[in-house]
């Protein structure tokens, strides 16, 4: 790895040559994985876990990602924390780089919850961003890339359809700017009230999804996000049909396509239950990539300490 | 140890043979302990302990368990967990798969939640079932049997009363199919309308306590789960009086007879405070064989990995 | 370290003489942090951290401090635990003693919680108080001298002024007992109402911080405890101008003075913005040191074990 990070951000800090580089880094971690034990850590070395919205699959993705290189975790349940006494993010973590964290992975609410923390003069940890509310999730598209990666060995030309809740979703706009970069034809499809043209525009296209579903090399969908959407206004039960991976959609998917979901899905909203383990989903291979891409992020930020 | 496990579900897919060799390995454990160090695990292994319902004491001792075994313990809280978003279980155990877990441990609220989590395809990992509903408590049975185990180095014959909440009670429910089965002679007591007499009927007689406080060799109590009763119809003060252990009935046991509790006792309700810690209470010996019957399920689990 | 601590409840229990080896040993910590590595446990040894109040800074900071001398941390998330079913702490402690805790830390809203179990004659543990409620927080307070000894390498006579909320703060009742035993002129300031003269009289002066401010050495700050006052009866704008460090109270210190805050701030209330970070400020370091204090008090509880 020729790359050091101070700290993972965006997506877009990162250069084409610095993806490949990190995908093959997660690459490799992935095969030693099956042999056992991993190279770790030569220092100790702490990485304190700060979510302050729910998160299995991310949080526990970075924790095992931890263990696995010897770091050291600490957790912090945002719930019964100091922040319960009102204590901005800043503090927090000016008291996670004062007690000795060498980085720390954050999911915050705010859209770049990170700038003033890494404009503070006083604190010098690495920070990772596990998702800034509406904003980016680059790690997810980091294993996301992993993953058409390990089926395409391309991205140039590439067709990749993103559907559903793009309003509020931080893994479409990390991934929509990072796929058009690397040469990829971006389709946008769902309900089309979801669609923000002004933002989304220059990446791709708004499309119904039946009718490009037979060209299609991957399908995105995205999780309703369905506590911010009035109840009312929202039918779950038609989402399927209208919008969502049928199985009458899924039979029609070229033979080599994938379908990708960042998970939790809303079973019979984004995909039929039965789609979730098809022969086509690449679902559970995104969930194990994630840790294998969180390593290879890990050891490039602590590259020094190997 | 012949018996490797893949998962432990409940006390009956355990033979008496089984049964066994684990109070054995327990036992061997407890003696280690004092000595200091445990064998570690020679492979980096990932545990995760999933519970969706509180526990003190299930669950830190698991952890506790693991961590004399050298395995990697991951803690998922499920109030702040992706399952908040509405996901399944399933879901969750599939992503603790996906992730790298090579076991988990599952408290839940479902009666036998591990059925489709067992019949997966995709799923690999063990399951160990810290608890499902009112369904049964296999760990907490297993260390039960070794407490009663170290005292008599027998079970045939023995006569042990089961006391109190029996309708709400997964430990009862495990622990009167197995004390049958190894040879004891069940009794069960406390206020008849909790006692089920088509389900417990086979395992056992309803008995008034006094009339056999004197014969008995095991007295075990049962939490009354005051959560799920209605106030109004259950008074605790005379519990007490009626069913529980006073200093009265304490009295009156044989010299050799020992008294149990799954814990947390609700003092003066099943148990009169100053019997909680009285020289024939075994309620301390129970937490303590409680880590040593966990790591022995575990070992028998990861057999190959030590 | 001559010195074997069992338990560290409160500040007063310590002689002047081993204050100054906890504060020394926590130097050499510090020191050799630097380096890297810390000499790790020889035999697995378990410490259980019982946080009944929220906190980030305490519970952390004791968790790093375990992890960097290889102590095994087990967290008990009150909220989620059997503390919820109702169980006393009592016999929440006797739990952690009888599945193999070696110590435990405890925060607890009760007033010397510690009382009944040190009393115990079945709970074998140490018991490392991390605040009792309005009563103790003594890690926090030698933390707090080896800020000030680090600055000063004396006691003897220095002017500290402890500030704010004294009614509320067990950080006062620690603070102010120690430091008039080792000899500062201790004075106490904010609003009289917070002012108990019964209870603080013998340790020192309530004074106007005005007309002070120029002659002090230490100005400790401590933080309102905006949950536990009446919003009709506290203006948090004014406190500020009235009592807290504004920038020109800040201007008017001595040269070689330091401002401290056990943390969180409320910002802009007990201290203005600007000066938390000023180069008088001292509230990082004693977040840092915090760390290394807490390894000091642990390996003096387990002297035996290294």
């Amino acid at each position: 790895m020729k790359t050091q990070l101070k700290h993972l951000l965006t997506i877009e800090q990162l250069s084409n040559e610095q993806i490949m580089e990190l995908i093959n880094l997660a690459e490799k971690f992935k095969i030693a994985d099956q042999k056992g034990e991993h190279q770790k850590v030569k220092q100790q070395t702490f990485v304190a876990n700060l979510f302050f919205e729910t998160s299995t699959r991310t949080h526990k993705s970075f924790e095992v990602a931890e263990k696995k290189l010897g770091l050291e975790t600490i957790n912090l349940n945002a719930i019964s924390s100091a922040v319960q006494k009102g204590e901005s993010l800043y503090d927090t973590v000016l008291t996670m780089d004062a007690i000795g964290m060498d980085a720390v992975v954050i999911r915050h609410s705010q859209v770049e919850y990170y700038q003033e923390l890494v404009a503070s003069k006083t604190i010098n940890l690495s920070i990772i961003n596990g998702g800034d509310g509406s904003g980016e999730h680059p790690t997810q598209s980091l294993l996301d890339l992993m993953t058409i990666y390990e089926e395409f060995h391309h991205f140039e030309g590439l067709k990749v359809a993103i559907v559903g809740d793009l309003k509020h979703s931080r893994v479409a706009r990390s991934n929509m700017k990072i796929l058009k970069r690397l040469g990829a034809d971006i389709y946008f499809a769902g309900p089309q009230e979801w669609y923000i043209a002004k933002e989304f525009n220059q990446f791709g296209q708004f499309i119904d999804l039946d009718t490009m579903i037979d060209q299609l090399d991957v399908v995105m969908f995205l999780r309703v996000q369905l506590e911010r959407h009035d109840p009312t206004e929202f039918e779950q039960i038609s989402f399927l049909e209208k919008y969502g991976l049928s199985n009458e959609r899924y039979a029609k998917l070229k033979d080599k396509a994938i379908v990708m979901h960042p998970c939790p899905v809303n079973r019979d909203v984004e995909m039929g239950s039965a789609t979730i383990e098809a022969p086509k989903s690449r679902l559970v291979a995104q969930m194990a990539n994630g840790v294998f891409m969180r390593m290879a992020i890990l050891k490039t930020i602590f590259k020094d300490k190997f």
